[in-house]
């Protein structure tokens, strides 16, 4: 090549046939790209936090894995993860059975295989645990009444993970998210362990503070001080908010000494009037995450991202202001973040092609974890 | 009297008879009432408390009290009385100077005044220090450099008012208020000593919390961290918050080691960065009364009265935010109270005849607290 | 009496003399105020407005009337009147029933009677109509199938009890309340007629502007949609927001040739999907107070008071958002009046000796309502 | 090949195949795409809608327009187009230079590279243009003194980009966006010219609404009521908000017979009080988007995307409860959009690498926009 030749490919020529390359590689690299579907496994995986429970847990949980279209055909090739957490009463299973039925995008599967085919976001590892348990949710905390959930998920879940499946296995590449009670799940884990997960998404995160519907004021607190509660079903008489109160009570406020609900309750009747009760008040407070800021706050910093979201007609009324709250508390203390106010409710936007998982979710984790692009 | 006569009265004569006296009297009592005003002192109160300080102040305080229309006239009538704060850079001429000239209702005296003769209230006397340090507030908060306000005002003020003036010197006829960093001073000191106050009312409460202009973001902390300031002159370059920080650090996390500001901030810069700086970030979230209801929610329950209320158009953005936040922790204990969001800013609707003084605050005092009736 | 005589009553005496009698007899006056009470009425009242009605209302209403103690036996005084509208499923006794059986200040008269004996406002005669109809609620509109409340509240009622009452007739001593679907039926007469109200107070109204849970997303209007209704009770099965839209309808958008709901409804389904339907939908926001602002400003500069609030924690999720709309419509243009939010919700901060109608309500129509004073 | 190797193929080396080769070239394409740029041009475009202005506005226009990485190279490629309207008292450089010098992600042409790069969204054209009058601001309205703008946005300038530029020349490939008055821009224009754009982003838009610092009580109103302006300069001396109502005045209230300034405005001074001035109140009002809903409702309807953000800090403290009413608004109807409020103010989330711009704005576009994939 001579310097007449070498001034022409400095002054344009290189960049148009590289163009040219490149246009036509992605045209055929888009064609077949539609074709790939990742794969959906489930399988149990055993917690041995999870063992010798009061409430007579399973310590072998059911774990929804979505692996991406290339996992089978790229045997070198390994992936970011992102745990995802369900809600209350949920298992792994509402994240893959179809939301809507008949209609795309719709569950997290097929979310996946269609964002990864529009390049929403590239080929990511997604793990789905169940933290079902027999009343209804673990809160995914440690308990000592239905065991220590928090160290499943961080612990034992991602050990398994790492062991089994080909992922990158590092803090950078591995995310935390989750809906209203696992949105609070990976709101507090992710601030407790800024080395096992870099980026945090929490999707309507319930119990982040108290406030309107989770307060004194909620009649199911009465209700439950005031009735002898032997199972879930009876439970339910006092509300949806009755069952609430207990799983999230056997997960702050345990008691292993009090059958068959084995907690203490965070209000009590005293002179014919509510008032709180403790030590399960505070211990309920101080397993709030607005509450928690100033304690792991030099953790909250290490992370790469953290995200979370309300829709600000959520039918749960403490989400929208205690999520305000905590990004209160974040900003105050310069702690990087981003918090959104939607509009919709606990549950409308978070499926379909223009949803928050497919938009804002995956993308972010994406975006911020590192793969092997 | 025969039995006829006794079934008349019986059936409305008496009735008629004592309405009509009753008539009478009213009537006779208004026309007087009218003509009587209630008469303002202004005197320097010692704090012993306010002793020795580094910042010089002055440990004898001015001190404006309202002596009601019958305070000279009935010589062993006793009074109620309620102690009101000013804010930042105020005095107590704050209250009793015309807030628009030449128009009623505009000072404190003045609705003193008209709120008695309309039968809004009644006779209470008002007493309002001077807590101006020399940097601009106290902030009612026992400092080690800048003197103990609280102190002051619960001790040495109450026992000379009490002293001095022909008072209910009991708590069930004690009342505190307060406006912006008045405000502040009423709850906080309201919620540590239910012994002597019975009755609490926060107007336009600042620094409940962090939030909106009350976060590491608000310029002037960089202002404060990365400039030498030795005077509020130099202070104000930076904003009417660089001598807000300024007082609030001398109040909440002061250091006698520092002179000429003898404070800790509680950001600092950090690799360019603004960040938390301890002990001074804590210390201050400690003095916020939104985290300290946990701590003195038993104090919170033994008042009469707990009363707040914000502007939603306040110019300092944190106060309507952090009033609702205290709100809603009150609330999650069942904690009484009121707290009111109207539509306002920080100062334009407590004078005049349809201002909250007037109309809120000072009938809730009267409500309240226990008169010699 | 001689000069010495006159300096001394001038700088003193005379005041003392004064302030002896004024005190002792206020005394006596208190004591005998104690022992009287109100008396509650109950009549019913024929409204031309209402008769020949598709859903066959009965043109004869009860109405409560509360007649203040010294009614019977002062002849000759005349007393300003508070009208009181109800919520929707409601009736007059709304307002005369206690709320909590066995408790001080839990109905109207009560509180008339406690309130005026402890001066926190004087007497006044409060009329409490009956607009409940067939299918639950007036909306105190003028509709061609449910017949012309607003004509029944404005004109017959005030026209038969300034007839059979001591009244002062005029609109400066004559206010306009009411709860919920009352305080909407408040705000909009009120807008309309300064003429005849001087002062207006909408507690917690609904139906001011669109919002949250007045919404096409609201599944209430898909049941109506597409449910062939006949019976309130049969409404019933879409939930109370069903027949809330159905009474709402007859008053906004009636259509007398549609038996038996003879409504239009605002929302159609078309190809399958919610979408607003005409004429109805704009016969709805026409009869939004926020989207009336504009076209009676003018109005509503003429009254002395504009008042309405609303519980932050309200379960009708568009009142806290529309009422906030309506004041910022108000103060766009300068329209003087008092907007409050405040920790409570629907209804349990009305009543009681702490609740607004004696604290907030009552003495506000006192302040402004010109009395015999 | 026989049916034993289509069998094989079918149930899988087909699908090894396809995506091993699909590995390699999209490597090779990434590869290559990292080295590419866009182009920035900056000409003047003719507005006939400009002309003969009683401002004497130039009807001679800058506009900047981005051209993506593969424009100069694939000359039969033809590109979706995105509009960016600034904000008040800016140009299409607003755009352009970067916001925090010597950082990344900094203007608009430096996140369209690296964002086509990181595969976050692909190639489209970006135009720009600049709409600064000589009072500060066109707020993209037809005006019969400083021009149509509207129309030149809409007509002269899409017109023009069309004939000179590759674009995709149709709506489904036509989006609008803009900041603060262009926020305003987009979403005025876009409700009103949904033939013309497809996509609509409003990014912290003003004026949707009275409420806050743009109601009767902003100062500057008085100020202008009150003083004769004749230069920006004097203007200013009543705020920036006095420069804003000028511009917002001659956009929605203009008078030609009333120079220097040639307008109406929204309040006058009567009997020595602000007031609603007709007709410009009026006019205001009917320009402002919330109150456009409405008339505009089956034009939102065809829109394949209408979406709009606030910073819930923003210092121009109208804009998040307007861009909430605008949201209620368009609920109500069942008119599909996404709104989202977050932590940020007018303008410190906009740019950045985890800014909206990148994150948001251009792969919402990107996702709805028809292009050439």
């Amino acid at each position: 090549m001579n310097n007449y030749q070498r001034r022409i490919l400095q002054s344009g020529l290189r960049r148009r046939i590289t163009v040219f390359f490149a246009t036509v590689l992605l045209f055929l690299a888009a064609s077949f790209a539609s074709a790939q579907e990742g794969r959906l496994v489930r399988e149990k995986v055993h917690g041995t936090s999870l063992e010798k429970t009061s409430t007579g847990e399973s310590a072998d949980r059911f774990v929804s894995i979505y692996l991406p279209p290339s996992y089978d055909t790229a045997p070198n090739k390994r992936y970011p993860v992102v745990y995802l957490l369900h809600g209350i009463t949920g298992t792994d299973q509402d994240w893959t059975n179809a939301w809507r039925k008949g209609e795309a995008w719709q569950n997290l599967p097929d979310i996946m295989n269609r964002g990864i085919a529009e390049k929403r976001f590239g080929e990511m590892i997604i793990v789905m645990p169940d933290a079902k348990t027999n009343w209804g949710g673990s809160f995914y905390t440690n308990s000592t009444v239905t065991g220590n959930w928090e160290d499943f998920i961080f612990k034992d879940l991602v050990s398994y993970v790492d062991g089994k499946y080909r992922t990158l296995a590092r803090a950078t590449s591995r995310g935390l998210a989750g809906h209203s009670m696992g949105g609070y799940g990976a709101i507090k884990i992710g601030m407790k362990h800024p080395d096992v997960y870099s980026v945090i998404y929490g999707i309507n995160p319930a119990v982040l503070d108290w406030g309107r519907d989770l307060t004194i004021e909620n009649p199911s607190f009465r209700f439950l001080a005031t009735n002898k509660i032997t199972s879930p079903e009876e439970a339910l008489k006092g509300g949806i908010y009755a069952i609430g109160a207990i799983v999230v009570a056997q997960a702050f406020s345990p008691n292993p000494e009090k059958p068959p609900l084995f907690i203490d309750l965070p209000f009590a009747v005293v002179d014919g009037k509510m008032q709180p009760a403790e030590p399960a008040f505070s211990k309920w407070q101080e397993n709030m995450p607005v509450h928690m800021v100033e304690k792991y706050a030099s953790n909250l910093r290490k992370l790469r991202g953290f995200r979370f979201d309300s829709g600000y007609e959520d039918e749960f009324t403490h989400i929208p202001p205690s999520a305000r709250a905590l990004s209160a508390a974040l900003t105050a203390r310069g702690i990087a973040h981003v918090f959104e106010e939607y509009n919709g409710d606990h549950r409308n936007r978070m499926m379909g092609r223009m949803g928050r998982l497919a938009n804002e979710v995956l993308p972010y984790f994406w975006l911020l974890l590192d793969a092997d692009k």
